[in-house]
């Protein structure tokens, strides 16, 4: 019997347990950015280190004085002759608003199609669950493991990791994080049944930027040609941010771009539908940098968006008001060797340059990161691309990520590791939106997947 | 004694019960704006109606099937050798937000300093109480009145008097109109004790813009650098609606434009005090076309604003979304010969030319007014003039407003009344915004200073 096949009846003998848990998982309402879910978060952390206790691993719970625990769970049976591998996942949650788009409710599991819908389905819960049943079974079924095991969970990925990344600045808990390999298991593939591990992900700055003209509302009667209205000079300088070519204007943005190589772009496959896009989201392609290929500016170039804007009456009807401020949200992924704060600080300058005189300029930084790329090439890519391959029956591919996992960056400089970005995860899983899910072929695919690659780490 | 004198007195003999009624007059939360206050403004028309009567007035009250009633009280005892005086006043007010910011509460009613602080202290609850007390208690004590009164007073000023509008349409209530002066009484002058009467207010045309991108938000990691984000198309095109100079750069926007002659202008005090303005709201004014005078520019000439814009996300913390949809408010102040429908046209068919493609835009015209200006040299513009300094014993100046009272065109229209533009606003009165106030003071030269000029329209 292959291995696949021995993982694959591993999962069946299973699979009644393991949906049981990962549902008791999907219940808890962990979400990370809303201050009445601390709670909620807290009894998932709890669950969580019960569950890995009673796998057998040694559980470290940091409490955090204003957020989400981490859990840190490990396994050294397999002694210092084996490589150590870290697995990241996060326990926290998007929020589920607007509620009234769900079809079944967000923090009640429920199969369609063989899919579970729910919040955190995928993201991060049914992949973090995978990696956690499939350590636990295979430790149940064989007591012991092929490798040492490290697992970090973390409950605050959905609002900037701030705690795990105060936990890894601190040397006192170095020993912990240091491992030979690092999976960041939060991430998927492009097309159902084409698997491909991810090469890269973007980095991220964000800033808020405040504009403000008078110290109070001003009637657009009176005051129109009068006093600068801060709508009209944050739209002013927003619009400059980026020119006709949809390049970003902001000197020194470019400077530091490593561009991926071509012999390393010949792996990767960059067909992009754009009628398959249109039909997903009632939009053609038509953002972004003209000079480049869609799938190129959304996974390997740096991008400037407007997240969010505000500044007087948006209400029904109409108020002839020049509002005493205006807001804008800007962020920018990056990509190596952009450095989040550097691009911060020119971006800020550059709007506190451009902005007309007496209007006054506050600008909030918020937590970014680097952007990582990964080899092709590293044992623990061939690895996993090997451990996919089996799964699937067919080759596994390489694509980028366009999104960022700010602390990926500061895991894989802490633990010096080699790192794989992976995961089971799909474009159309709706992850932070209404109707979440994630297939029950993909959680029993993630389980055996996880499974094999720590086999094939602790054979060599 | 002198007529200003026994005016005076006839105020102060009557002064607690005039502040008692003005007071509750106040406390209606009569909010046109917010569906939740309508059945407050049917009961500060009901109050209004209830204080006419008592007054000896005939009072019709025309009830809107979706809006706020519109109270039409007449006395004709002067007979048909005497002239018909026309007064407009509106009952209802701005919205309160932001609450916090208020002093004491917007409906509560308080003297401070002599000021007393409420919504609508001045705008235009303060105003229509002088004017109708004024004609109470000169009816009280004389038994009679120097001229025939009809006073219009509406109760949706404040979003856009669609009502009368609609009334004023009809030809069935085109007899009421019909008079020989109309006293807009929603304005003010500029400095204190150096009273003015305005020569002309600007028109008004607003629209709501949308702009549509995909059918759902995205996530600007994935989409960012694929998908046209509205908030980019939506500050690019709004920046493009004026150059560097202040100019608007809608076609055709300034074809219509009528310059006020030198010789108006002469007696017009076009001094503007930029040290005060600054004292006054914490910013200097730079803003408008860069080759007029700021009173040109607040006065003379046409504006466009940007009242409002909103896309995405704007709360606390960071959401990276491309938002499915943005949104502007914008208003145009116009001047004679701007018709409020060509420029909104125009405006509009410029905003959809200049609007990236795939972008949907849908833009909603909202109700505007022409603008209205008058001559120095109309009897009723002397007679308000004499009036005026009379009262404070100094020569009434003229000057313009800035702001716009869309009716105003349709009521002189059909009226078929000289027009003249008065009141007792100043512009540190904060209307539409948190500590309104008017001063005791004006409250008695509005009462004093009605009175005198019904008394002088009577005697020629």
């Amino acid at each position: 019997m292959s291995d696949i096949k021995k993982l694959s009846r591993l999962y069946d003998r299973n699979k009644a347990n393991i949906l049981e848990n990962y549902f008791q998982f999907l219940r808890f309402k962990s979400i990370s950015s809303e201050i009445e879910h601390q709670k909620d978060s807290a009894n998932c952390a709890s669950w969580l280190k019960d569950y890995l206790k009673q796998a057998g691993l040694a559980v470290e719970v940091f409490e955090s004085p204003s957020g989400n625990p981490i859990i840190l769970a490990s396994w050294s049976g397999a002694g210092p002759d084996k490589p150590t591998v870290m697995i990241y996942n996060h326990y926290d949650v998007q929020p589920v608003d607007p509620l009234e788009l769900w079809t079944s409710p967000p923090f009640e599991p429920t199969i369609r199609d063989n899919k579970v819908y729910a919040r955190g389905a995928q993201d991060n819960k049914g992949q973090c669950h995978y990696v956690i049943s499939a350590i636990k079974y295979l430790l149940e079924e064989q007591g012991t493991l092929p490798v040492n095991i490290k697992l970090c969970i973390e409950g605050e990925e959905e609002c900037g990791s701030g705690f795990l990344s105060e936990i890894l600045k601190k040397q006192t808990s170095a020993s912990f994080f240091s491992s030979d390999y690092l999976l960041i298991v939060d991430l998927g593939y492009h097309k159902e049944d084409v698997p491909a591990i991810s090469l890269g992900v973007r980095g991220l700055c964000a800033l808020t930027v405040e504009f403000k003209g008078a110290n109070i509302d001003l009637h657009s009667g009176s005051h129109g040609g009068i006093v600068y209205n801060p709508n009209h000079a944050l739209v002013e300088v927003l619009a400059k941010l980026r020119d006709d070519m949809g390049r970003i204007t902001v000197p020194g943005f470019y400077d530091d771009v490593v561009d991926v190589s071509s012999s390393e772009l010949e792996n990767i496959d960059m067909y992009f539908d754009q009628d398959e896009y249109f039909a997903n989201f009632g939009v053609r392609p038509n953002g972004g940098e003209k000079s480049y290929k869609f799938l190129e500016s959304a996974w390997l170039r740096p991008t400037l968006e407007i997240n969010g804007i505000t500044g007087g009456y948006t209400g029904d009807g109409f108020k002839t008001v020049i509002p005493a401020t205006s807001k804008a949200k800007i962020s920018c992924r990056l990509v190596p060797n952009q450095q989040p704060e550097i691009i911060a600080r020119r971006l800020s300058e550059f709007i506190q340059k451009i902005t007309p005189d007496e209007i006054k300029v506050t600008i909030t930084e918020h937590k970014g990161g680097a952007s990582v790329r990964t080899s092709a090439n590293s044992v623990i890519s061939r690895t996993a691309s090997r451990a996919y391959s089996e799964v699937f029956s067919k080759p596994c591919g390489y694509v980028y990520e366009g999104g960022s996992i700010p602390i990926v960056s500061e895991l894989a400089s802490k633990s010096k590791a080699e790192v794989v970005l992976m995961g089971f995860g799909l474009p159309s899983d709706m992850i932070h939106a209404p109707n979440e899910h994630f297939g029950l072929d993909r959680l029993e695919k993630g389980f055996i997947t996880i499974a094999r690659i720590l086999q094939i780490l602790g054979s060599t």
